[in-house]
């Protein structure tokens, strides 16, 4: 289904520079194909994102986010992306995701959310077969004992001397791609720094290398806060695109607190587009 | 001096994938210092482009054309970027540049530009000092005896058996910042294919290895019709985005023939962005 009007306005955001392309489609529905998100989403031939949204309407919450990398693929959550369409819609907001409805405010220079509450058994996050999450038996190369955690996305969390000693670009994607995870994995590499927080390099899954991952920030303070390595309450982690506070204890929800920028509003044709 | 309203209208555009940000300030003058050219070709945090153009009001022309690399670097032409104006505007221009006044007339899916009459006289590529510019007595490792040529911006031409296997990442940053080119030089690395087309690569200078590059593309033609590698008239040229049309005797102007695409409209808010 089409729009009666082929124009499509859209909003163009970033939130520590992990940037999106969001349609609001709840009052007049937009159907994105693989195509038309692989369009909308090259740097230069389209509008240019890491992940378009697409706000829809919705029976359990205030209204759905749809997340798609730019290769098509639909993700259930994106924390950056949540920070976005909260300071988009401008109030306290319940956003249905595929991964778990998140709850947003506002504030000046952001949002802060709650993320929901982590899992930890070995059957949500998902692994392929029973074991200890918290002190994983395996390892990749010097990439040793993870733990695993599922914050609407499925995460493991290797803490390391020096994050930016370890080689990533090469080792993120065996791990991502490991049969141990039937749905694959996103994987941090995460520092305790004396003052306690927390240093974190991500490997997304399905999109490799990014300078902010809030879904990640969140799962590695759990996974830090479970291991006892910071105290909780609040831990402040530093990514290459910037920091964000996180809060978690056990028994709660995971609450994320970081920036979001509006760049600018577009309208774009889609009849001489494709 | 800002616009009376900060919020600045933009066209986004390409040629061949190489991708501006138009500012018509026509009506409204706009100060583009290199910050805000570096904030606005940001393609995270800002709209993203190659290079972000201003049309002004022109005395001798119908209107000027600025052009700015991301880094924030005025550059003198681009005939992709005259492409897109043309397009833009709707209607046959005399468009001032730097470099010179371009005619445009445009058609369905491009525009048919008029570059003017290339400059071969070693002070105007400009040399540092007289030599033949038709075959250069000078070489960068396999990069030999060079064909230099102005056409609103410096070139030289290498004729290689395959442009493929010459490292131009490596090799392009080389001559461009040889002290033999006073203003640096856009390198071309040319094939003459068995049916009279050209295939060619360019490292342009203050951006690097792009997707198509008109002005070389037109310098590259002219290089081979005084080579007498082509015949004349009227040569296509396979650049890695595309296909241009590129025509010219000697004494004459040259005429370039390319696409140009509309992608999207836009409104940024310049206070809340900077």
């Amino acid at each position: 289904m089409r729009p009666s009007s082929s124009k499509l306005t859209f909003h163009k955001m970033h939130g520590l520079g992990n940037d999106f392309v969001i349609v609001d489609a709840r009052q007049h529905a937009v159907t994105m194909t693989d195509e038309l998100v692989r369009a909308l989403a090259n740097r230069r031939t389209g509008i240019g994102c890491d992940q378009l949204i697409q706000l829809e309407p919705s029976q359990e919450a205030d209204f759905a986010m749809r997340i798609f990398n730019a290769d098509g693929s639909e993700v259930e959550a994106c924390g950056n992306a949540a920070r976005c369409v909260t300071q988009l819609v401008g109030h306290e907001a319940q956003i249905a995701t595929t991964g778990g409805t998140i709850s947003g405010t506002p504030d000046d220079t952001g949002a802060t959310l709650d993320m929901g509450e982590p899992r930890f058994d070995w059957d949500t996050i998902p692994l392929a077969y029973a074991m200890d999450t918290t002190n994983m038996p395996v390892r990749w190369e010097e990439l040793t004992n993870p733990i695993a955690v599922n914050i609407g996305n499925p995460h493991v969390i290797f803490f390391v001397e020096d994050t930016a000693s370890v080689d990533l670009a090469r080792l993120g994607p065996i791990v991502e791609n490991d049969p141990l995870f039937p749905e694959r994995i996103n994987v941090n590499v995460a520092t305790v720094e004396s003052d306690g927080s927390i240093t974190l390099r991500v490997w997304e899954r399905g999109t490799g290398l990014t300078r902010a991952c809030g879904t990640g920030a969140c799962a590695t303070t759990v996974a830090a806060v479970r291991r006892k390595l910071v105290s909780g309450r609040e831990t402040t982690v530093h990514l290459p695109g910037g920091d964000l506070a996180i809060s978690w204890e056990p028994g709660q929800e995971v609450r994320m607190t970081g920036p979001a920028a509006h760049v600018f509003t577009g309208e774009i044709e889609l009849d001489d587009f494709l």
